[in-house]
């Protein structure tokens, strides 16, 4: 498609007031006394995504993964600016077509943004998505404000995304199709001193809280939750990313409103323990995906 | 640099408060009775600046087209969040000084953003800036609102950035360090009834802007100022872009605030005209850059 042709059948998606029908650079934002969460997030063909993924799950994820930054902070979507690359073949009216499945699922509009061409034919595919949602909770969640002497929780299953990876028949739709849990993290905002999604691993991203937080973390490896198939890869597991589960802070003698799993303890100090039936486990050489360098 | 490191200097760039010293996934906006402004801008290597370019350029062009949008609207900017390939070499502790520079000069803080690494070494570099302002009036001038019988002006020279690109000696500046007109879209948006910049070619952004409008727009090539090398190519400085000028309609008896050149006049029809010495002149096939397909 051309640019002119892609942002036709753009504007036939569900589409914020504030985008104007797509007829301008710029979007518009009627905010009144709140707080708005943004997130941007990016993804790259064979860094992010595999060549042969389809359009439609490209779409998705792209979205699932902005949207899931809201949802740790306990904000709903108000809608998303895209940043994408057009590839000049069918692939982008499949991309489209994406787009609006995952809008309409997400009940999120489309606000604008900006289409570019690659470099060459076989250049890879950047897509971009700037998610914008309002905070249901003062104060917003952050990663910093976790406490010495706060569990640590996650909702779901993590491994969940490897096993849909790896065995797609066993988990079709949670490495394609992962849903970011906004009805989660609005429940959870005004309990939780510090939240976050898992997205490039539950070690690595459990390790940044507790850094950002100014804590150590310890996780006992055998109460993560993960798929009976990854039983005896919990390491695995929980150095893979994707799943977007939310990990989250909580007061030792409280419970969480969703359904989640209590993993580890904050405390005084600083970095990550592992352990495992009680006893200390070595920390794998890689938390979880660290880009570039 | 590696993620980790470009992160750390980052964190010595203009923050934004929300920005919780890039701690978090997402950044927080407190909005009072706003009207926000938003835009996406994404720049690729070899499409939309040479692989040679200086990483401080590549910067300083990134904020500038994204910031000249929040100007075609009469915002001020609040803050960015950006988008960016890590190249993995020495380039990527230059952007970051050329990040610093830029937002400094534009006096804009960084909000926050994503990093992500290239697809292999030879992939080409691909960076966004997603650009957020507060309207300073409303209606804010969008593409669409000019109404038959306003006139056409645009500020500046147009031409100045090719002149830039190609004779660098000659405009030093105009093509590496572009100038949001902020202060001049601040002036204007009280007063125009539809605004945009200059990003895609003059002849194609007024195409533009009529389309949007519904209405016919013509233009007298011999009017549209150009700097003097350019005299004899009004057609070629009229279908380059990257100037980064205002265009705007304005009611036939009114004058603008700023300096700027009347160049044409919308009515009622479709399509771009345009006349040279008052004789009608045929379009060039190329009005301006068109991405994709």
């Amino acid at each position: 498609m051309t640019e002119t042709e892609f942002i036709a059948a753009l504007r036939a998606l569900p589409l914020h007031p504030g985008a104007h029908g797509l007829l301008d650079d710029a979007a518009l934002l009627r905010a009144s006394d709140d707080t708005l969460v943004l997130s941007t997030d990016t993804m790259v063909e064979h860094v992010h995504f595999a060549a042969n993924l389809p359009p439609a799950d490209i779409a998705w994820r792209l979205l699932a993964a902005a949207l899931s930054d809201l949802a740790a902070k306990g904000a709903r979507p108000e809608g998303v600016l895209l940043s994408i690359t057009l590839a000049g073949d069918e692939g982008d009216a499949a991309l489209v077509g994406g787009l609006d499945a995952a809008l309409r699922h997400f009940g999120c509009p489309l606000l604008g943004g900006d289409t570019v061409r690659r470099a060459g034919p076989g250049a890879p595919r950047v897509h971009g998505c700037t998610a914008i949602g309002r905070a249901t909770h003062l104060p917003v969640p952050l990663r910093t404000g976790a406490r010495a002497g706060d569990a640590l929780w996650v909702t779901g299953t993590i491994g969940a995304a490897l096993l849909g990876f790896e065995v797609p028949e066993t988990a079709p739709n949670a490495y394609r199709r992962p849903e970011p849990l906004i009805a989660h993290g609005v429940a959870l905002a005004p309990l939780v001193p510090a939240m976050m999604d898992v997205s490039d691993g539950l070690l690595l991203d459990a390790a940044r809280m507790a850094g950002a937080s100014g804590l150590a973390v310890a996780i006992a490896l055998d109460s993560i939750p993960v798929p009976q198939a990854l039983a005896g890869e919990v390491i695995r597991a929980a150095t893979w990313g994707d799943d977007y589960q939310l990990l989250f802070a909580l007061a030792a003698d409280a419970a969480p409103p969703v359904p989640a799993t209590r993993i580890g303890a904050f405390s005084a100090g600083t970095g990550l323990s592992l352990t495992h039936a009680g006893r200390s486990v070595p920390l794998p050489d890689r938390l979880g995906y660290l880009h570039g360098g």
